[in-house]
C-alpha cells in the first residue's frame, strides 16, 4: 500500500434526492441526481512554472448518480453538436489555463460568463426543483450555459478556479473582476451558416464584500437568428439575511424575452433557509409566462455533506407549460414539486 | 512531484483471459475481459461526520478491458432504459450513503439483494465460462442484477462496503445481516405502465462463521407481468472443502422457472479448486432446461493478482440453446468453454 | 483531508491549440485538442510480485479537450467494430501485463508494433497539422494504429511502459528490443469472414544511443482482402541536429501504396525546431499522391508544459484531396494549416 504521487486532484459531488412533481396531466416520483449541486467526477491540477506563471487543467464530468449515466456535451455550440448517448463526457468543464498576476488565459469548454449572473444570484443554487425560472424557461440556445472551443481571459479571481466572481455562490472578498470569452462553431467557410456557433460573452463584477453587483452580455451567431443574453445582478449581505436578485434580457432571432429573480438566504443555526421568486416571459404567440416560488432549507452535517429539502410551485400563463420534477402540466396550469436529499462532496 | 490530497480512493480490476467456446453451430476464440472478476474502474470515499454518523459514496464503472469500451447501464429498470453505446458509465454502482450503528441508508444504483444469493454461493464467483446457469438462463428482466433509482436500508455489515453478507464471496465473521431495497421506474402517473420498473428486494442472512444461510426475495412491477425472484443459499466450511449451494424460484408474468447450484471450493496449496453443478428450467413451451458442470483453478501470485483457468460444459434440453464464450449451439445441443487468464486488482 | 492510499497513478495530457486550415473549397478556424500530444486521461499501476515478477495495468482514454467528448475505440479490429458515440472509452490503451527479466506478456488493447515506426521517426510527433502524411493518407484499415483483443510479447524495454523502443519519441539508451503482437477479430467459426480482424505485428529495433534503426511488419486478415503494413526507420543524433526518416510499404487487398518521411529536430536554446517532408502514394485509379512540408517550434515552459506552433503545406496529385485542420480542398489542389497551442502533462 503505497501513497500515490500525483499532479492530479480527483474530486466531485454525489447528490441524490427523493423527488416528487405534480401537474395537471401527470405526476412523478423519483430518485434524482444533483438537486442541490450537480453530481460530478472531476480531475484538476495546477503547476507553478516560475516567474509568477502557472499552468492548470480542469476536466469535469457530470454524472446522473441515480442511474450511473454520464451527461451530454455539445461539440460545436449548435443544435447539431449535442452528444447525448449516456456515456461519461467532460461536459461540465474541459479546459487548460496559463496565468499570472495579469490574469488567466483559458482554452476549452467552460461556462459562458453571463451564466454566472443566473447561477450566483439564485438563492437555491440553480439546482433542483427550486431552479430559477430564468434558466428553466429560457429561450437561449446551445450556449445558454456553456460553450465549447472557447478562449477566455479572466481577471481578478483565483487561478484555475471553479466559480467566477465574488458574492453568493462565488468567492469571499472584495474587488473588481472581469471575464471575456470568445468561442467558435468550427464550420467550413463559404456557406450561409459558416459563422453559426461563433460567439462571445463578457462579464464585469464589483464587490465590497457584503455588496456585490455585476453585469454580463453574450451573443452567439446563427444564420437562423442570433441568440443574445444580457443580465445584471446584485446581492447584499445584511447578516440576518443575504438578499439577492437579477434581471435578464434575452433574444433568439425575432423572439424577445425577459426574466428576473428576487430572493434571499436566512441563516438558521448551522443551516440556511432559501427563498426565491422568479419569472420569465417571452413575446412568442400567446405571451408564455412562467412564475415560480421556491423555498428550501439546507442543513450541513459537515463542510462536505448536507441534508436539504425544497418545495416549489410554478404557475403558467398562455402557452407556457413549465412543470417540476418530471410532472407534466397543461399550458396555463401550475405544478408543484418537492426535493428531499443528501449532497456529499469529495 | 507532490502527493495528492484526496478524499477519494481510486481502485479497480483489470482481468483478461484467452477464451474458447465450442458449440454445434459455431465456435469462437477470443480475448475476453472479466472472466474471474469484472474489469472495472471505481472511485469511493467515506467521511466521518461525528456522533457515530458517516457519509460515503461509491462510483464504479464496468470496463471491457479487451477493447477499452464501457458497459451498459439501465436508467429506469425497464427494457426501454438500457444505455449501451460503448461509453464509460457507472453501471456497476453509483450510490451515496449515510450510516451509523443503526445501519446504512443507501441511495442510487446498486445490486438487488437477491442477486447476492446467486453470486456468493457460486464457487466460480459468477464470472467467466463457469458462471452459474441460474444467472445465465434466468427469465428475470432488467432488475435481475441491479436497480437504478433505489433506496436501501442495510444492517449488520461494513459501511459503504462492496459485498453484502458474511460467507463465501462476502465478509469473514458471524452475525445477522439484513438488506431491504425499494426502487422506482420513474414513469408518469395515470397510465397502465405508470408503475413499471417499481420494485423491491429483501435479504436476511445468518452466519456462525463457518456456516452461513440466507434467503431473499424481490419483485419488479410491469403491466405486461411482474418479475419475481426468490432464493435461499447456504455454505459450510469444513476446512478441506467449503461446500455451498442455492435454490431459486423465478416468475416473469405467466412464466415460472426454477434453478439450483451445488458446489464447493478445495484449497490446494496457495490456490483453490472450484467445482459447481448448476441447472435452470422454465415452464415455457418445450420446457427449456440448461445444465452446467464447471471446474476451475485459481492460483494467486499475490493478494492482488491471480492466474486462473476454468473449464465448463453446458447441456441443453428442449428449446434451450445456452452456449459458452461466444459459441453458438442449436437447441438441445451442448457447448464447451475454456478460460485461461490473469486478474489484477488495484 | 487525508492523503489517498493508492496503487494507481492518475495521469494525462491536456493540449489545446488555435488552429487554422485553408483549402481550395473551404477554410476552417477552430480550437483543437491534441495538436502536439493527444489529450488523454489515464490510470496505471505496477505491482511487484516477488521473484523478479511484476504485474501492471494501463487504462488510457483519449479526450477531445475542446469539447469534453471521449474518443472512439474498435471492438473487433473490423469496420463493424467502431464505437464512436462521444463517450469516454479506454480507446488509447487498455492492457494488463505480467513480466520479468525475460520480457513482458501484455493482454488487451494496444498500439500495433508497426505504428511505432511511423510515430517515433516523425519529428513532429505524429500530432497536429504536421502529422506525417504516411499516417494521414494511409490505405491501412481498422488496425492501422491499434488493435483490440491482443496478446503481445515485448523484450528489452521498461515494464508496463508507454513507448516501445529507444530513439526519438522513445527511451534513452542503447540495446536490442523486440515486440510481437497477435490479435483476434472474435468472429464465429464457419463463415467466410471467420478470420476477419485476426492479425499480427512484429518489430525489432537496435540502438547505439545516438543511432537507432528498426523494422516492422504487420498483417490483418479480411475476406475482402488483407491489410499489410511494413516499414523501416532510422535516426541519428548529431547533437546540432537529430536526423530521422522512415519508409513504408502498404497493401489493402489489391491496392498497394508507399510512403516515406525525412526530417529532423534542431535544438534552439531550451526549445526545438522540427522539420519534416513526408509523402504517400498508392496505385489506386489516378495514382493519388500527397506530399507535405511541415515546420514547427516547441518551447518548453517546464518539463510538463510547452508552447508550440506548427505550419504545414500539403500538395495533392491525382484524386488525392488531403487537407489540413478541417479545411476542404479539391483533388489535386493544396492546403495550408497552422497550429498555435499549449500542451500540459499531469
Amino acid at each position: 500500500t503505497a501513497f500515490a504521487q500525483s499532479n492530479v486532484t480527483v474530486f466531485g459531488v454525489v447528490d441524490l434526492a427523493v423527488t416528487r412533481g405534480s401537474g395537471s396531466i401527470s405526476n412523478q416520483t423519483g430518485l434524482t441526481s444533483g438537486q442541490l449541486a450537480a453530481s460530478r467526477l472531476a480531475f484538476k491540477g495546477t503547476e507553478d512554472l516560475g516567474n509568477g506563471l502557472k499552468a492548470g487543467f480542469w476536466l469535469e464530468a457530470g454524472i446522473n448518480a441515480d442511474t450511473g449515466t454520464g451527461q451530454s456535451t455539445n461539440t460545436n455550440n449548435q443544435t447539431t453538436g449535442f452528444v447525448k448517448n449516456g456515456g461519461f463526457t467532460f461536459n461540465r468543464r474541459s479546459h487548460l489555463s496559463l496565468g499570472g498576476n495579469w490574469g488567466e488565459i483559458r482554452l476549452g469548454r467552460d461556462f459562458v460568463p453571463q451564466y454566472w449572473n443566473i447561477a450566483h444570484y439564485d438563492p437555491l443554487d440553480l439546482s433542483g426543483v427550486g431552479t430559477s425560472q430564468v434558466l428553466n424557461s429560457s429561450i437561449g440556445g446551445p450556449t445558454l450555459v456553456r460553450a465549447s472551443n472557447s478562449i477566455s481571459y479572466l481577471y481578478g479571481h483565483g487561478f484555475n478556479a471553479a466559480a467566477i466572481g465574488y458574492g453568493p455562490g462565488g468567492f469571499s472578498g472584495s474587488g473588481f473582476q472581469f471575464q471575456a470569452m470568445g468561442y467558435l462553431g468550427e464550420n467550413p467557410s463559404g456557406s450561409a451558416t459558416s459563422k453559426d456557433g461563433n460567439g462571445y460573452g463578457l462579464r464585469a463584477l464589483y464587490s465590497t464584500g457584503n455588496f456585490t453587483v455585476s453585469g454580463a452580455t453574450g451573443r452567439t451567431r446563427y444564420a437562423a437568428g442570433d441568440t443574445r443574453q444580457s443580465n445584471v445582478g446584485a446581492s447584499y449581505n445584511l447578516g440576518v439575511v443575504e438578499l439577492m436578485g437579477m434581471y435578464e434580457w434575452d433574444r433568439n432571432g425575432p423572439l424577445k424575452a425577459r426574466g428576473w429573480l428576487a430572493g434571499g438566504r436566512v441563516p438558521v443555526g448551522v443551516g440556511s433557509i432559501r427563498v426565491a421568486y422568479s419569472r420569465y416571459d417571452s413575446d412568442a404567440a400567446g405571451s408564455p409566462t412562467a412564475k415560480k416560488w421556491a423555498v428550501g432549507y439546507v442543513h450541513p452535517l459537515s463542510k462536505r455533506t448536507a441534508l436539504y429539502t425544497t418545495f416549489a410551485h410554478v404557475s403558467n400563463d398562455g402557452p407556457s407549460a413549465s412543470a417540476l420534477n418530471g410532472a407534466v402540466t397543461a399550458p396555463g396550469k401550475s405544478s408543484n414539486g418537492f426535493d428531499l436529499g443528501i449532497k456529499h462532496s469529495f
